[in-house]
């Protein structure tokens, strides 16, 4: 076999990995870049050594950056008082997608689960408290999955946040049970905002 | 917006261009990248570079390689004399894969098709003639997709080459009608080249 193969097999094996990719599906999309290499595979290699070498989470909120604070934690047009807590950085572009939410976001990194042995250290939840009690903080709107561990971590966040104060909300009507943010059309997210509850 | 979501951004863009990759898996492909940067964001990058500048068609079957002829085409391990014509590199791959085939190859490069005006000259079919008549070919294997186009394709190069006297024969059991060679067992691959029969 040749260097040429070898050097192809091992660009396959490594998209085979990316979710929603299998071995199939990733010949198939090696071959298109090979045959698009001028056009596709080069801007594609460029775009992601680039994004490789800048993205970081950023040290606030956990979205994902190129510096230590993200663009939404820096930005002035930015609403103060509301932060919006998610499990996960897609969650973040959901919610972004939407257009409805002016405020900032804080990222968990994940759900609690018992099962995982995930607590709360873990996930971004001591970080929260903190800036709940240093921002200034009027309302925690919980946009967290309707999953089980989902709505277990929104339990959790509310009785924690309770001494303090400040106003927790939760997303409401529109998110269907078991539904992930991530999976949900940006009208159905939209709604779930607007008519969010006391949580 | 931040330069690093106008990045990211871009970089979803271009995935989402890959066949099998909607809008949607792109985006959570680009997370799963950055999340694993190291691991894994970075070779695939370097690994896309790498067969960008590499990859070339091979001048004498059109397969895929480093150089001007395939590591197939200069096999000294390769069987002289049979001659395995595909449309496309995908279904060579899915020929090695089935690891029956001792012989080289010839890529069409696609089928002729009426429909999209592509006649012999848009595909390896004068290449065709010419290696049959310069290299020691005493068997053309068509193993065309059992398409319209393909059978087509197949019934054009066999009068084609019934001149020449080379037995020309054709994949035959185990291919499915409407069948595509790229999504086929190997075991069914490897049935249909050993019943093969004449033209
Ligand atoms: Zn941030
Ligand atoms: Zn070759």
């Amino acid at each position: 076999m040749s260097d040429a193969t070898r050097e192809i097999e091992a660009l396959i094996d490594l998209m085979a990995r990316l979710p929603g990719l299998g071995p199939r599906s990733a010949r198939r999309a090696v071959l298109h870049l090979i045959k698009k290499r001028g056009a596709l595979m080069r801007p594609l290699a460029d775009a992601m050594a680039g994004v490789a070498a800048a993205a970081r989470e950023c040290l606030n909120c956990g979205n994902i950056g190129t510096s230590d604070l993200c663009g939404i934690c820096t930005s002035a047009k930015r609403q103060n008082g509301q932060l919006c807590v998610v499990e996960d950085v897609a969650d973040l572009w959901a919610m972004e997608r939407g257009q409805v939410f002016a405020g900032r976001y804080h990222v968990l990194g994940g759900t609690l689960s018992a099962l995982d042995a995930v607590g709360p250290e873990e996930l971004r939840i001591p970080k929260l408290r903190e800036r709940v009690a240093r921002e200034d903080i009027t309302e925690v709107i919980l946009a967290l999955n309707a999953t089980v561990d989902g709505q277990t971590t929104a339990h959790y966040i509310a009785e924690e946040l309770e001494a303090t104060g400040v106003a927790v909300t939760s997303l409401a009507q529109g998110v269907p049970v078991g539904g992930e943010l991530d999976y949900l059309d940006d009208g159905t997210i939209s709604a779930a905002l607007k008519a969010r509850k006391t949580f």
